[in-house]
């Protein structure tokens, strides 16, 4: 939108046209016109069964149910009620302790708190950088608060973590501006399924090592963690927190971005909460206060009733397991989609960026928005993203995951969008 | 906090401490020492009844009941669900069918409208304009997207509205910058509980207009309605909403904020809405593209159980009707409190801000710190403002109501606070 009557556009470029919910939008149309199993609805964020209807975890459900209606409707303090924000702790660090002082402040879903990292550990008009495969929220998040979002190559050409990319990036923003927010969607990447290696990690760390060694610089590492509870196994896709806890420059903060959403599968329900870590008790406090006020002057409080529910399974080792229980058998049925897809993918000639767990699956593409196209007319609906097609196979019946890619393959040859 | 470690001020004054949230833990604290009945908590924001439990419209709370784990769990449209957006004028707007094209976007709460608001229809440095008597957070939501606040007295030494006063403000601002963003928090002003007249608004408008001549000028004027249902007769505290759907300027845009925390009593359940007139549908479709892009990139989408609540009460002649029943038994519980209260406070020459109907009324005093510390000594906690004390006749019992203006009297005489 190049020209505004009365709004302000105040350094945001609003096109109007939100891709996840175009294509989202485009499905719902096609499923209305020619019936549910007729359509591949791959566009939707969340985990859905093959009948198409959303997964609820049974425990979760249970507890919504047992919430009196002043649960509900009281207000939450500001920051979260407190029983939640420890719940918070045990939610993403599990059985780990860390060293570092921690602080967590409520948000709503993941989104806020990653409005709230940016809000807080950047300034106007400076870049943000995170990865060219990216959740394109990201830029908008950046742009609302006149902030630009700036990206690093991923991979290499042979489908690695691009480490080199990654600090050139680093070290030409520095050379710009003295604040540095790094976003790391991991593990098990939206939109490309991939997860950051222990290996990946002491390379990243060690690029910001470096970058820190110049004290006039300070650098947040934000890790969004959106999808780590349907990545695999819980203690070892949580490893590399030990590493965002270790013995870090005083200059650099590590930031999580926690989310209900998936890992509750409250996704409507609107809770998350931002964390730090840092070994100076005054950086932890510093952040809970600034965080605190952005809640207060952007949303207010929080959402009550999901805080209680994870105070409640966070608190009841008993109900806890009950939930990775359920929750392992919803992974089971996901992992069970990735691999069909995967398998089928090879045997069409399909090139996938690597994925190894998660909601989305991405295709390396030159067009695509023209093979988006081309497939929807085949009643085929998925995300086009600046790189590439992305296509949720949470959101896909395991039948669909087998034949998809050849379909997705046909589609890319019909449209010469290139495939690597 | 005037020294940042590794956060960023970004234009904000974060002092850590919010006045309403500081009130109510303190009294907390006391009722947990001396118990409920010792302890005057008016502090709070929300309905109680006069044991201290937060008040809940039954049909609210069996429609809570009767929601399914999906209708809570799924995600919303940014924007909001459809048929809650038609709710929500409904529940503005009553049996009035606005002649401007109106269009309204889903938000956390009154807050997250607010900011909106601000983030839309003026620009970074701007000044934003309330009265003088205010709630704090406008400040908060204004620094925390570096705008700051400007006030006008709201009324003149005998208690009338000062329309001079705005006036000369809205003159002054807009010798400074091409925008102003006007806030009124009307009917039952948040904290002193007075309603602008109808004649206040045709002051009100006819000042715009005139500062509209300038076409090189933009006014938005923004309704904060939170307490609209708690003023008193729906239709009667609704009339002022006709003259912001009258024959405006084109350069004047109407604004309301809409909140179900109070008038739903599902306060911790952070929905609401920011709503437009105007008589260019395509400043409505403008107000509605930018918006989203704000919920997109703020909070994501917003609580989807509420919105289906909503949904359901304004689909329902007959279940809209008996929440209009309950409501009325609310409103005149609260009416009881304030009578009371005036009444009290006329017998012990205590002058109030002029009271009408509403959660709060005030106390004009010179120094509310030192009054309100003095009262917490005595077990009374209410909120000191920056020209007054804040009581709550929401969250106190009639029986307080009738002893409380003379403590506070008797307070205010022994910290020289002064009282008018």
């Amino acid at each position: 939108m190049a020209d505004f009557i009365m709004a302000q556009g105040n350094a945001r470029t609003i096109t109007g046209v939100d891709k996840i919910f175009t294509a989202s939008s485009k499905a719902k149309e096609l499923i209305a016109r020619y019936g549910k199993e007729k359509v591949a609805n791959s566009t939707i964020g969340a985990l859905l069964d093959d009948r198409g209807e959303l997964m609820i975890l049974p425990t979760v459900a249970e507890l919504l149910k047992e919430l009196s209606p002043a649960e509900f409707a009281e207000y939450a303090p500001i920051a979260g009620i407190p029983e939640y924000l420890e719940a918070v702790r045990t939610a993403v660090f599990e059985s780990y302790r860390p060293q570092s002082a921690v602080e967590a402040v409520a948000s709503p879903g993941g989104t806020g708190a990653i409005r709230n990292a940016i809000e807080n550990y950047t300034r106007r008009g400076e870049l943000v950088l995170t990865a060219d495969w990216f959740w394109a929220p990201y830029r908008t998040i950046c742009q609302e608060i006149e902030r630009d979002l700036a990206t690093f190559a991923l991979f290499t050409p042979d489908f690695r973590f691009n480490l080199p990319a990654l600090e050139a990036a680093v070290r030409e923003i520095l050379s710009k501006q003295d604040r540095l927010l790094l976003i790391l969607n991991t593990p098990a990447h939206n939109p490309t399924g991939y997860t950051l290696t222990d290996e990946d990690w002491d390379g990243i760390l060690s690029v910001l090592r470096t970058a820190c060694a110049d004290k006039t610089k300070q650098i947040a590492v934000l890790a969004d963690i959106a999808y780590m509870d349907f990545a695999g196994e819980a203690e070892r896709f949580r490893s590399f927190l030990r590493k965002l806890d270790g013995d870090l420059p005083s200059n650099l903060i590590s930031l999580i971005a926690f989310s209900m959403s998936k890992s509750f599968t409250l996704y409507g329900m609107r809770c998350g909460a931002l964390l730090c870590m840092h070994k100076d008790p005054a950086v932890a406090a510093e952040f809970k206060k600034v965080c605190s006020f952005s809640g207060r002057g952007t949303w207010s409080n929080c959402s009550r009733a999901p805080m209680i529910i994870l105070s409640r399974i966070c608190s009841d080792p008993a109900l806890k397991q009950k939930l990775e229980q359920e929750r392992s058998e919803f992974l089971h049925l996901l992992q069970k989609r990735g691999q069909a897809f995967v398998a089928a993918a090879e045997e069409a000639g399909l090139c996938l960026a690597p994925y190894q767990s998660g909601f989305f699956i991405s295709i390396p593409c030159a067009d695509p928005d023209a093979a988006a196209e081309h497939l929807h007319q085949e009643r085929i609906v998925l995300v086009p993203l600046a790189k590439g097609l992305r296509v949720s196979v949470a959101s896909l019946s395991e039948a669909w995951c087998h034949v998809l890619p050849a379909r997705i393959k046909a589609a890319l040859d019909a449209t010469q969008g290139g495939n690597k």
